[in-house]
């Protein structure tokens, strides 16, 4: 919000390290593509939107750079397999780079339309899931907070500004409705508790945040209003893979009878997707993300990494899940709410094609653990 | 199963404080019933049985201290408000105090007993949960692992030994069939990661630590066989109450056709229950239990509390959640195997009744919290 998430500024790509919120706000330069590469894949930048604009920035430093264009696109690609913005921008950058004369121009002037018209669609996301809230509140009176549940971070870390599913609740708050937002804390990176609630507070927003297994319980009790989510890839029919646990508040808000809406801005759909359960690459990640922990310690507070388990315990650490477009009420986009399905879609926007198929050209990579731990007939 | 988590030994009830697993493993004594009442709301002793005889043998120390019982057991009844087994062995302690004249043999008696029946139920439950997992095993093959999903910790510690949940899976493990169980790692307190991991390791057991957030993915892919956990609160009409996000699992088994059973002995029915969302009081713990976590930090190993929020961040920490009868295949009791209903539950127990109506004797604490979190409005 006061800060651009990403920004080229004196030949450097700039981002904010959000592995260090919310106890260091640290501005980190990146120079070459593997500079990028290394940022997304430790998730210095993380989130739809945030993730596509740095692969932009990223083709374009290697274009700076004089890189081979392909094979940096290549190595980008297979930094994080779940998230369709990222194969999205580069193949942007590819399309709009092959025969361009002034390619640093062109690359240039590609990244930072990625970067701007993420924002838009985002404040656009804003604005159309405003009236969503705007019924709640009336139904509620005007006095009672809408009570909001999200899960990860979906807000203006995740893109250049605004966020998909926090943009709205953004949105509510300055029209001065009363919100409240349970934060699942959002295990194992803990992007709730560390990202979302600091932006909350930033904003002013009322929020608290809890254990990832409360959602539930909260919708059995009555104290839960809408779900809003994020997504890193959308099929074309609607499913969402998004943060690991989505799919089971999906499951709790249909139980209780709660609206859950997941907003994404049109670069998140993956056009050539149809069955998420089936086709979408789940990405799998390191142990330690489940093991070890930070925290502050102590007087002083050092940010201190702690381990969390027995010693020589193993753990399996899955990035995504998807939840069926069964379970999802609607999708805020930047032209609309729609309903979660290929018609649905289409009706916002009919001219999405399966022509770049992310979803088949994304490589899956090998789980470096999964072997060990899936292996001998685990799966 | 190596030690007992409670006995009584030279004047003293001895316990293993469970708060120092899986890194310490350290003997407590406890000397009064204000121990026990501690000990018991910080959860050195905690699980539906453990906590059952370590209030047995409180009101055995208040009766070798010649303190008041009935205010004993008030005490010692407000310390966690969902266990029921804590207000039955206060209860029949009470019951059979009454009138008795050696008030000390027969208070030692009776704590024992609950103790022994505790064990004794565990270990039936064993036999009855292993006939689940010999048909799983006979579908997958003999060499293809049975994968079954836990959450929180209903193993040895949870009781007195075998436990409820895990006797089972020690059962098949020791018969000689492959079992591999996704262990839940159970925020805030990390029963799971902490001690059914260390559980499960001791008995040779394989095993891996997953986030509260992965198994509905586990499911949608086909990777969990059974899921089995315990309850410390099951209404005669199979709705159960256990560790926070046990519904959530709930949901995703009977979305995916995964089987969900819950595994309990007679003495955590709550004969006068009949709605678990609506009857069952659902205990509101500490933020700092979310806001806080323990871990091993550096090199010397040293266990250190860090903090996981952001500065003057807000929690809410709710303990429990109900699971309704509708989700859960079925219950495996110290009698057998019986469907999540009151039929079902009758046909194993017809002598059940609601005289000792637990749950409307169960005073519900007052929420230290709620008032600013979900004050104004919020509820």
């Amino acid at each position: 919000m006061s800060v651009p998430t990403i920004e080229w500024k004196n030949d450097n790509v700039r981002i904010i390290d959000q592995t260090r919120l919310p106890w260091e706000f640290e501005i980190e330069r990146l120079r070459t593509v593997g500079e990028v590469c290394r940022a997304i894949a430790d998730m210095q930048v993380r989130g739809a939107g945030c993730i596509g604009a740095t692969a932009g920035y990223g083709m374009y430093l290697a274009v700076w750079n004089g890189e081979d264009l392909a094979e940096a696109g290549a190595r980008l690609k297979a930094t994080r397999p779940t998230a369709v913005n990222l194969g999205w921008a580069v193949d942007r950058q590819l399309t709009r780079l092959a025969g361009a004369d002034d390619r640093v121009a062109v690359a240039r002037q590609v990244a930072a339309e990625i970067a701007d018209e993420d924002a838009a669609a985002c404040e656009a996301i804003g604005r159309h899931g405003l009236g969503l809230i705007e019924e709640i509140a009336a139904r509620r009176g005007g006095s009672e907070p809408v009570r909001i549940l999200t899960h990860c971070n979906a807000g203006w870390l995740a893109f250049v500004d605004h966020g998909s599913a926090i943009s709205p609740v953004y949105a509510a708050h300055d029209a001065g409705i009363p919100v409240h937002v349970w934060v699942d804390e959002t295990r194992p990176r803990n992007q709730g508790a560390r990202l979302t609630a600091w932006e909350l507070a930033g904003h002013g927003v009322s929020h608290a945040v809890i254990v990832d297994n409360a959602g539930g319980h909260l919708m059995q009790h009555g104290l839960v209003d809408l779900v809003l989510t994020g997504t890193d890839r959308t099929t074309r029919t609607g499913d969402v893979a998004n943060k690991i646990g989505t799919y089971l508040k999906a499951l709790a808000a249909r139980d209780n009878g709660v609206p859950f809406y997941v907003a994404l801005p049109s670069s998140s759909i993956d056009w050539g997707c149809r069955d998420g359960v089936r086709e979408i690459p789940i990405e799998e990640r390191g142990e330690s993300e489940v093991a070890v922990i930070d925290g502050l310690a102590g007087e002083d507070g050092r940010v201190v990494p702690v381990h969390l388990l027995p010693d020589g315990c193993r753990a399996a650490n899955y990035g995504f899940d998807v939840t069926p477009a069964r379970l999802v009420t609607g999708l805020i986009t930047e032209r609309g709410v729609c309903e979660a399905s290929e018609p649905g879609i289409r009706s916002l926007f009919p001219e999405g094609t399966a022509s770049t198929l992310p979803s088949s050209s994304l490589p899956v990579p090998a789980n470096p653990h999964s072997g060990r731990l899936l292996g001998d007939g685990m799966k």
